[in-house]
């Protein structure tokens, strides 16, 4: 875990629907964009000592919709280092399992990496490390311990789907958890050596009979639920190693 | 054309490699990093009474390399947008061409969309024209003209490679550059409505019978002094209208 104690912790969502559950749970105060005219939206709030940012990526100004996928996460993240400086991020969300890796709807994984980009092939031999990511960014032991979760490896890459070029990558790390943000946090928080950790939710089984989309759309609300009772959880751990 | 007179243009470069000969021509200043602890380089200058910024994305901090593909062009161009504020964004780069589009090698295009991304499958009725992106951010048809520059749909992606689904996107589109960042930057462009275009020289030939990264390196040197020759024709062109 972090070397230093955890005052203040910034979490990352994707989409409202994933975040709303946890804005009304720890009754958040919106703040508004967190730097106009960028979408990302911003919430604060505390539970006990612990200072709790959220960030959602917020509504495309041309399409209407919550903005997914990775460019938009490297841009938030950017900006919630940069005007927030956070001990800690978390990447809250919902992610495709895998029923071979014991995944089920609803599962809660909690992370500290590797979290890899599964879409971006460079067959040039510096940059195909790079490409892939890798990035470890927080010991979680402890935490994943004391709250029951399972940890493992994250794959991002922008599409909800998964072609054969995607599946091998995938494959190859034994991901957990399938996401379109992770890796591209994890990419901009190493530069700033700052300490990530992602929670997240599975909405669906890469590896069952239901094609993504339909079974994402289904669980979400469900998924969105369960995270949103793991992060207060987490938060409330968070918090109580403070008074120690 | 942008509507108000151009003052002030910000080029975003991904490689050092891609750069240097523009810099060195305009015998620009290094200013160091425009956002440390993040990679991005920033140089100034200026080509007659037009001012010019670029900014290149730098070394990973952990890989050593280039931070070439749309994670990092995402995050330049919000830095470069925040703390800069251009009348026009110019990305400028190397790409992969076309036979049956009369692609060449060294060939360099103008254009100011529509820029897609190519690897971005969100089947989700309302995410779809998200993903796709199809941004149209400047009229160069003026610029192209007087220049002698063809004009066209560029398509981005985060691999040098290209797949099947790759390929029916950008076979859709009628893409006359492959690359790795220009969507991304149309993406933070369009939500701040800053103007952009593209200029990119090509390297390979996507459709040709040589293997992309083999083409790639041998010809990136060949191409970059063509983009910077063209780049210097542009801003002079710019600053010569400023002056009207």
């Amino acid at each position: 875990m972090p070397d230093h104690p955890i005052k203040h912790a910034a979490l990352l969502f994707a989409m409202q629907d994933e975040a709303l559950p946890l804005i009304r749970r720890l009754e958040l105060a919106d703040k508004g964009p967190i730097s106009p005219p960028m979408p990302m939206r911003w919430y604060d709030g505390a539970v006990g000592a612990l200072r709790i940012d959220v960030v959602v990526m917020g509504a495309d100004r041309r399409f209407g919709i919550d903005c997914i996928g990775t460019q938009p996460a490297a841009v938030a993240t950017q900006l919630v280092i940069d005007k927030l400086d956070p001990d800690l991020l978390i990447n809250a969300g919902t992610c495709g399992g895998f029923i071979k890796r014991g995944g089920e709807i609803g599962k809660v994984y909690l992370t500290g990496g590797p979290f890899n980009f599964h879409d971006r092939r460079i067959p040039l031999a510096p940059f195909e490390k790079y490409a892939d990511g890798g990035w470890t960014l927080c010991d979680v032991d402890a935490w994943a311990q004391a709250l029951g979760l399972e940890q493992g490896a994250v794959s991002s890459g922008n599409s909800l789907d998964m072609n054969d070029d995607d599946a091998a990558r995938i494959e190859r790390a034994g991901t957990i958890a399938k996401d379109m943000e992770a890796a591209a946090i994890a990419w901009v928080a190493d530069q700033h050596e700052k300490p990530l950790c992602a929670v997240k939710a599975v909405t669906d089984l890469v590896d069952g009979p239901h094609p993504t989309h339909e079974e994402f759309e289904r669980h979400l609300h469900t998924a969105s639920d369960a995270l949103s009772e793991t992060l207060d959880k987490l938060l409330n751990y968070l918090a109580d190693e403070n008074r120690r």
